[in-house]
């Protein structure tokens, strides 16, 4: 996707993340959002929190306190049992903010054993934020752009895999 | 089942998709709500998202905001064990878009591992897909026709299984 | 348990199955209320949903839009991994909505895979939706009667398991 | 812990409990209020419900149908993974009932598995029953008692294990 | 970190913490509180619960009706599979009472089997619970502060795991 077109020329953008991540997923963002919308006026409220399981309200806190028009959570899950655990009740969590304020907010969520070595997850942190960034800024502004791309099997983090050929 | 009575005249339905299946599941659904329905008024809203877990604001949304009468999400869990926590997440976020609208959504989720080949994945999208579509429009128009089948082992998205026989 | 009293002398008794299931559950539930409790003047509101996940919100709608004053919800759960996880999101659904409403509804679950046969599996069916059946209207009119049978152990689908014996 | 102080003298204590169980431990745990606490005027409220899932809806009506001043929720789970998935279903229905209400729900679960054999699970059922009685009591008349044994391993069914010795 | 400055000169913190718990984590958290924020005025209010399912409705009320500035958190999740379920459900509770009180609550939460032996547990629930005590203050304070370590890799009760190095 070269620089997409929205339909607004505003947008405040909420970032959530954590001192638990081990990659500066928000700075990415950041990065792409700026690069692909050249032309829409951006204002970035950036928070900051220990966990993935202190997303949920601090994402509805953005919505809500600080009147964000779009959200996006950051977090990684680590690779023990009880991290994947929380990763899950992080994830509820995040459901339960987005049905109590009617918004969305983009979970942009990375398993620490997702890459075979540091690198490789080093670049699904990247991909996966960058992607998303995109996602979050269409569906805030221009969500008739995903529509053209649904069911097309596309992925975040890795390659897109396309759509099912059932001949 | 043929062409099925359904007992009002116009419907807003609302379909909710992504960019991370990897079928036109809603196209399924138009197409069939459009064939079995002639003479029903429709007007369908589809709204993309890029994963399952967007499914459940998306949906509470095409209830609130668009004013849908009824309304369809449809889904791919991947095949990684991450995948099906997504798509049992995204689930108990549609019981929840359920119980705070009062409104039924028709959830037609598909596993990426049902099929035996890509091929039969294929047929199961589709055979899932149009059968709850029928659901879909007879929960909102007719639920009495549905208890004429209670109890009967209907399936989507393979052979209907039937009636536990007793001797 | 003979015919059975009960406080009040009318009860809407709201019944949700599903197409899914392979009995007719909520044809057992009647039967059994009508037989066991002859003086009361009963009314039943009978709505049938595709699947499982679809009971919360339908037991919820037959407090909240038809008034009943006890509902039953019936559903099976299938043998797959997927269907367990299906149940699962079911049940809580089901907490959600008695939580909402501030009203009992009884689950009558039967899992595909409890029997040993179809036969057993089909008594199963028959035996918890009946005992089941005079546990609502119980718990509706008359709960004082449940007392005399807590802690025995007690069973719907099976033998009664019995109070623990400590020497 | 002999014979408490409580700093209300009167107490509405709500018990909720179920047929399904294989022991009274209601009953243990009237024995044991009535005992501990001799000089609080105590009001009992029982009611008797199918099975644990049962439950969180039962004690959220007996705080705000019944205005009880502290609700106790006792239940089994059975040996089956579907018995295990109950019990967690009903978990989490309590912490929901708990968080709507703004009240403490002593949750008093014993699991059929956890005994040795009949007579080791009919103590633990007594024990838990009579030891989380007076938690209740004394979280709802004189919550500062338990700051004094905050962080010393208290068990509930077999013996206290202690607080952690570092060296 | 060395003494840290906090953007308000006044706090009232809520300490939750059970009598289960093998550690007397509230006790490390205000000593560690007293310590790196002298200049802070500090108000402290303990209540201590029987197990950590009881936590989030204790700390729904520290913020509801003890009027906390910010609330933490103590538990220990025992070995059994039991008790990680127990955990689990804890932690779900949290994340509602957060998204119901609109803030944050710092969960501290050990789990028994973390540790090699009794001492390595010892030092894990006081760096947990001295690390997690400055968070807390941090989110009601000065939240900005949090940033700079964004994505670094912190840990709380081991060390510190650092950024990925993609090189």
């Amino acid at each position: 996707m070269e620089a997409v077109d929205c339909m607004v020329n505003r947008l405040k953008i909420g970032l959530a993340d954590t001192t638990f991540a081990r990659a500066d997923m928000a700075g990415f963002a950041i990065d792409e959002i700026n690069r692909k919308f050249p032309d829409l006026q951006k204002e970035f409220v950036r928070r900051t929190v220990p966990g993935i399981k202190d997303l949920p309200v601090e994402c509805k806190l953005l919505y809500e306190r600080d009147k964000c028009d779009m959200v996006i959570a950051f977090g990684m899950v680590g690779k023990e049992a009880v991290d994947k655990t929380c990763g899950h009740e992080a994830s509820l969590g995040l459901q339960w903010a987005k049905l109590m304020t009617n918004k969305h907010i983009v979970e942009v969520f990375v398993h620490e054993d997702e890459g075979k070595n540091e690198k490789d997850l080093g670049s699904i942190f990247e991909d996966r934020a960058r992607k998303h960034a995109i996602n979050a800024v269409l569906l805030a502004t221009n969500q008739q752009e995903l529509t053209k791309y649904a069911g097309l099997g596309l992925r975040q983090g890795r390659m897109h895999v396309g759509k099912i050929v059932r001949e």
